[in-house]
């Protein structure tokens, strides 16, 4: 067992009507607050209304417009000369995971003197960040429970997963009916998104008892749960598991001791969203499959036996590699069943740039030293298997 | 699912030699520090003088003697006492959950002006408390990843869990080999305390798949990882899983959005130790199966055939109260084959005061409202069957 140092202080406020603390909570960070949110679903829900009659006392100024795949410039710069300008207290995110990752960038940077892009890229390291408060409306990324966050620069081709302490969000508060909108397509890739978080950790060589059930458990309940949620928008129980699992994705409690995996596939995955600024659960459903076949052998082949039995319920008296085998299609079968586009074509990627795509993987997520390495001709042959 | 206010701060330095940090650690939190400790254990360890080495340039004061089932007086009032007579900075606590419990309530206590039995028992709440820095040496409580404490008066005979959200650690060293010279009795006592932690969260009305899943895995570790520990004292890996196990035991992620339970095998064997002083994990193996027992009706059984199949592997085919019955009498099995005395005579309580005991619990620890309602017959009839 490998050992580790480790601390999420997050509080997480969790419920229906759970809003109503607004007020108090925001009252402990200050009065001047920056108002993060994307496109214009939180008016539609009414939260946005909300949020601003609640916190009528307070100076609010806001940052809208935040898209999905969080852009450095435009967001991360805007969001940082707000802050300075207006001697920002502490930042308000509403929205999803792509909002608060905008907003965690932004909340190191305003206490920076340098190029906030210093810190992305770990140039060099944060002294201090702005609190961060969010409400989540999207279950997915766990980024209200984490330390990171992922941000793209368009020039450049990156999407940078960076990851700070200073970063945690202060306090989550998670109502579960603000997710009671979100369109199947988004669900549906934010329960991919959460499925994959797990997976990375789980396909490892060293784990334990407690983290594989754990692990294990987190994946059967977001297949429950996303297919409920699908089925029945407004199933409140639905979609309070799967927020409350998705919660858990990113901040290592599901792999603590585990031996470190690589986060292949978010690896991979990070370059087709930058190049094609496609949905991240969606490129995750599609290339964790071919990820999976790809790496089968006798090395790895016991994971996936694991996997396949405890998860998916496959007869355990079956030779390994027809349980591993079986283990990866019901992978694949599953995020179908869910109406993900499982073809990079169906998401507007050709072979066009699988190449240079590769090539920017291999150079810049250091992948080869994954569980299962993978190096610039591993990676293109998955993102070829992925057409 | 429930709506929950959820938040564990406090840093967990996991791993061999991890004491290495321990001097930036405390830096952080001043010069002046109160060590407290137990008995003779962690001088016989090296842990005492490597502790004194490590904190040479600090100002250190002692309390020794802390108890199992720690005492309000003496220690924590001695506690108290030391805090505000040398303006303690931080608070120091090397040993297992007892040590760490006394340190809670010693740390609330130097921070406030009252006699602090007022925090103990609710009549006040505590505004600030001191940092506490935690070195364990035992794997059971898990007091080193929550806000509790277990403080006992014995001229009242009252022995009472506390929770304050000021009482968290600030950092908990959790070094497994420090744990490879406790005893066997000890060793198995731990197992079962941290066994009942998950099984009071587990039978309640309503969970989660995420929450059993993760119980369930909790408690395969532990019996697991708990039987090699007893066979192989130094075996690294099942120390260390054990020790990671014990500590989600009584933070509340076991059980975020379930329905509270009422921990009843709590509430009944804070009595027994409170009136003989026995070992609180040796207590709780004793009465939990028969109160499994004696709570098993229509209402429960479903909740013990989960329990029975997922845990025990036992077959889902057979009769619900078959299965029950097989669980209950598997869980009384286990503890058993670890060395557990399972009857109150062996650890010298007679039924001398049974009756007595049973009216304490029914008046003070309400147990009327758990999952399956206790009134004072009830416990009095467990205890009677625990003889």
């Amino acid at each position: 067992m490998y050992g580790f140092d480790y601390m999420t202080p997050t509080r997480l406020i969790f419920g229906k009507g759970v809003i109503e603390k607004l007020p108090e909570v925001m009252e402990q960070f200050g009065k001047k607050i920056l108002l993060t949110y994307g496109g214009g679903s939180i008016k539609k829900i009414g939260l946005y209304d909300k949020v601003k009659e609640l916190l009528a006392g307070h100076e609010i100024i806001e940052l809208s417009g935040i898209r999905p795949n969080p852009k450095y410039d435009p967001s991360v710069l805007d969001g940082v000369k707000l802050c300075k300008e207006h001697d920002i207290d502490v930042i308000l995110s509403v929205g999803g995971g792509s909002v608060l990752d905008c907003s965690k960038a932004i909340a190191a940077g305003a206490k920076y003197d340098g190029d906030p892009w210093d810190l992305i890229s770990y140039k060099a390291f944060a002294k201090e960040s702005l609190p961060i408060v969010d409400i989540m409306t999207l279950s997915a990324t766990g980024s209200e429970y984490d330390s990171g966050g992922v941000i793209s620069r368009t020039e450049t081709n990156d999407k940078i997963g960076y990851v700070d302490p200073h970063n945690y969000p202060a306090v989550s508060f998670l109502d579960p009916t603000y997710t009671f909108t979100v369109s199947k397509k988004q669900t549906a890739a934010g329960c991919a998104d959460a499925m994959n978080h797990i997976m990375e950790q789980y396909f490892c060589e060293d784990s334990t008892i407690l983290n594989d059930g754990f692990m294990e458990a987190g994946l059967k309940s977001l297949m429950v749960n996303g297919r409920k949620c699908l089925e029945s928008p407004e199933d409140y129980t639905a979609r309070a598991e799967m927020m409350l699992t998705c919660t858990y994705g990113c901040n290592g409690i599901y792999s603590l001791g585990s031996s470190p995996s690589g986060w292949p596939c978010h690896g991979m995955e990070h370059a087709l969203s930058a190049y094609y600024d496609i949905t991240h659960g969606e490129g995750l459903a599609i290339i964790t499959p071919r990820w999976m076949k790809h790496i089968l052998n006798d090395r790895t082949v016991g994971r996936f036996v694991k996997y396949g039995v405890n998860v998916f319920g496959i007869d355990s008296s079956l030779d390994s590699f027809e349980i591993a085998e079986r283990a990866i299609q019901a992978t694949y079968d599953f995020f179908e069943s869910i109406g993900i586009p499982m073809h990079l074509r169906d998401v507007g990627i050709d072979e066009s740039r699988l190449g240079e795509m590769a090539h920017h993987v291999a150079v810049n997520e250091g992948l080869i030293n994954a569980w299962a390495p993978l190096d610039e001709k591993d990676i293109l042959e998955i993102f070829i298997a992925s057409l």
